[in-house]
């Protein structure tokens, strides 16, 4: 069907930038290529990395690749970038990674720049991902920045989340990852080498004490190992095991230190997830999520399609004056719609 | 109607509690009393305050309510707190405030924690500003954490938006605020008495001018005055300007100094917003949002009611084994909607 879709399955960059840029701005031509290659999606490991701004977590990222490509994988690095166009965030970011990464056929790299619209962001990364799995790529990159919700949303794409953090960020930072550290699989200490090492992993294993009083796979499977249960401490690098706790990993971006190890830590996690079916179950949630927002999107074109601009209008009128609520206008207008 | 929406208006503190956990946790109860209490918003000055962690935020908007106390306004502070509820982020920060502002009957403050669902929190939040507003409230602070669709989507509830810097928080941290200098109507350099204070100004300077090359109203209004358009510096304190440029101030919140001078930028924000027409505007955006929050809202549970929980199971298995695409599984299931 599409052609577009199909030189991207054939391996064509020239192509699979192109349909990259129709997702993002979510064309015709993006959702029908979407839709044409979702059959070839499902084989891409999805990583997300996550963390605050000053841990050096691009530099990790490209250090996370280049250990990925020399075991042979493909790797795609997907860069949200909340900061605006014409700022030069995400275009310093690339230049830096284009040193490190230039002319490997084996890694694509995309930024891609915060949306206004409800989840915008959240389904233009989640279409990003598809392509590139589709593509054959094996491992694809996630990188978010900082706490907030879009980047809670980002990461329940991913299979894998690491959360990055660095020493002597200060006990506020620390405090604002709380939200993260439930999401993270993996916590990195970059900047290994800086003062502050020791305390920064202090604090976060009292944290992940806090975060992890109850074992994940406990909510999932309602059983769990008895020996697991009274040692609250599996070893998380051990595959077999039925429940995973989050480990702490230290790299030093700049010189590669660490990393292998790192990527250690993120196969046995790939590999856990599998043997205890936590694979499906996180693919299971991702699919939902993404179908409650296609729900939402063809309802609303529907609507919007069924009603003259002009009644929309009236209706925020209405609100604006105070003489219906937005909830009560919007019952009003679905059900004269039935009619 | 709504018994605990009519004791609201009459301001029971205790009534008012209770309403916003109704509001928070969308029951049936918290929705009958936003519809109700609907006709009575509209009156509060939404001022929403966003910043790093480390910014002192915190203690900011603390010092930001007794000033506006002191000129005998009603103050709400809603904190979003991205952390989780078992994590002592919020609990701390609100110890931290009841010094200050404790027993104050004309000041109530309340935490939020993030939610999972799409929109949810910005929802949330949404709600218990209306019930706040319409308690009578004459100022109403929301407070958030860091750079992120989460934070520019509050940020479209207020009126006023201060971006909450500090001098020393390194290059890195200047450039992820770069997206949300963009929704700043008033900088401020908080903790002024430490070193780097002129160098933080100058950074802040040289991206306002980045983020402001053709002045907001141009965009509205289509048409600017030609002096102003000539200088490009209007005086933003002047409420009768056109055009509004974010000013920088500088404040040390531990003591109060610069506050009562935010203050009066505060007050002459809003009123030029009212003098522009742009104060109309902005609430309209608002609830053109919230119409379409609602609008998904309300579709998506007349479609789950329309229709079995397996058929719904059955749909995302067909979806993880590939069969068809998740927007082709939609189109599938509403068409079969209709009939």
């Amino acid at each position: 069907m599409s052609k577009l879709a199909q030189s991207v399955l054939s391996g064509e960059r020239l192509s699979l930038a192109r349909l990259l840029t129709h997702v993002e701005n979510d064309t015709p031509e993006g959702r029908e290529a979407l839709d044409f290659l979702f059959a070839h999606t499902g084989k891409a490991h999805l990583i997300g990395v996550t963390g605050a701004p000053g841990t050096g977590k691009s530099s990790l990222v490209n250090q996370i690749a280049l250990s990925f490509r020399k075991l042979d994988k493909r790797v795609a690095i997907v860069a949200i970038d909340p900061s605006s166009p014409f700022t030069g965030g995400a275009v310093l970011g690339d230049r830096v990674r284009m040193r490190d990464l230039a002319g490997d056929q084996g890694v694509f790299i995309r930024s891609m720049a915060s949306r206004g619209s409800l989840g915008g962001l959240a389904q233009a990364t989640s279409g990003v991902v598809q392509v590139f799995d589709a593509a054959g790529f094996d491992v694809i990159l996630i990188e978010t920045v900082g706490a907030g919700q879009s980047e809670v949303d980002i990461a329940r794409l991913a299979h894998t989340t690491l959360v990055v953090e660095a020493p002597g960020m200060g006990d506020d930072i620390q405090a604002i990852k709380a939200g993260i550290l439930e999401i993270a699989d993996i916590l990195v200490i970059n900047k290994a080498d800086h003062a502050g090492v020791e305390s920064a992993e202090r604090a976060l294993k009292s944290m992940l004490d806090l975060a992890h009083p109850v074992p994940k796979v406990f909510q999932h499977h309602g059983q769990i190992l008895p020996a697991q249960r009274e040692s609250g401490k599996p070893d998380s690098t051990d595959p077999k095991s039925i429940l995973w706790i989050p480990s702490i990993w230290r790299t030093i971006a700049t010189t590669g230190s660490g990393v292998p190890e790192l990527i250690g830590a993120i196969q046995a996690h790939a590999t856990h997830l599998h043997q205890s079916g936590e694979w499906s179950l996180r693919e299971r949630a991702r699919i939902s999520a993404e179908f409650d927002l296609f729900t939402y999107q063809i309802l609303m074109e529907r609507l919007r399609a069924s009603l003259p601009e002009s009644k929309f209008e009236q209706t925020l009128d209405s609100i604006q004056k105070r003489k219906i609520s937005p909830r009560e206008a919007v019952n009003v207008l679905l059900s004269k719609d039935d009619k």
